[in-house]
């Protein structure tokens, strides 16, 4: 069983999402927001998403984790503020020795609901369905389960592939 | 005696500067950069500013950090990379329970130098003059150094104007 944890990090808002996988099946583990809101200082609200991720790593143990990439901000403030949080979000994961991969925002949807193209409700529907959820989690923690779906579904092509590649080299050896 | 570390927060290169102030004398401790650019990936880029951080921290344990504040980015790109830089370099002394100050460049060369549009040659200079060095530092590194300067001169204000103020309440009480 492989436990990936997803991250989509924010300067008031990261959600964290965890789930795990055995062969094909996904299973939800857990999901939620760390707030920053309360935070008087910058370094009072990054402390609060690092502490945040450590806490989701001590409690849930994932081997790996992925987080949501950014193509383009909207401008240099607000992607000062997202890359301050990125930054005290990564740390947390690579401080417990985890390794870290970036998704597009396309590849979570491409490898969720299968279009690139999709919108947000076709994404939070798909991670409902794929995780077995009654309702739809929070907006911050729908994307972050997004980003956990994509590497898990990432790691099983993966294995495939390399299953395929292992079917190819014994049928040369033949 | 107080320890201060000044920060100067990069993607390629962050820069930290170590100072002690007795009185109002000022001593040279530390001085360096911490480089990224044998890292592959951004988590490893984070976790080298992480690491050096932490270890510049538990060398000289510092009791309050600065850190160079950004008002403008270039642009969305470079921002971003920036903030993932400062997020890391910030949650290492949070994590630490440092508390950590920022300053804008203005203020740092209005500290340092005696105004906010000196140069970044008049500023290594002073840097120079006010910690007796022989030769300047690199320059992220003499940046560093320079908030530093600025913050232990900001408390040694306040030290001041706490002293002013119990005077003046002192005399109001007779």
């Amino acid at each position: 069983m492989t436990i990936v944890l997803g991250i989509d990090p924010g300067s008031r808002v990261t959600g964290y999402g965890v789930i795990a996988s055995e062969g094909s099946k996904l299973i939800y583990i857990d999901s939620g927001c760390i707030r920053t809101q309360a935070a008087e200082t910058l370094s009072e609200k990054l402390d609060i998403i690092y502490r945040g991720v450590n806490e989701v790593i001590h409690l849930h143990t994932p081997q790996e984790v992925g987080v949501e990439q950014v193509f383009m901000a909207r401008n240099a403030d607000s992607a000062l503020k997202l890359g301050q949080a990125r930054g005290a979000a990564i740390v947390a994961c690579t401080f417990n020795k985890l390794p870290v991969y970036e998704y597009s925002a396309r590849q979570v949807k491409q490898s969720v609901v299968g279009t690139g193209a999709a919108d947000k409700i076709q994404v939070q529907a798909m991670i409902c369905r794929l995780l077995g959820l009654e309702k739809a989690p929070q907006a911050d923690a729908a994307d972050a389960l997004g980003v956990a779906v994509c590497h898990t579904h990432m790691i099983q092509g993966m294995i495939r592939m390399a299953g395929a590649r292992k079917l190819r080299r014994g049928r040369l050896r033949r």
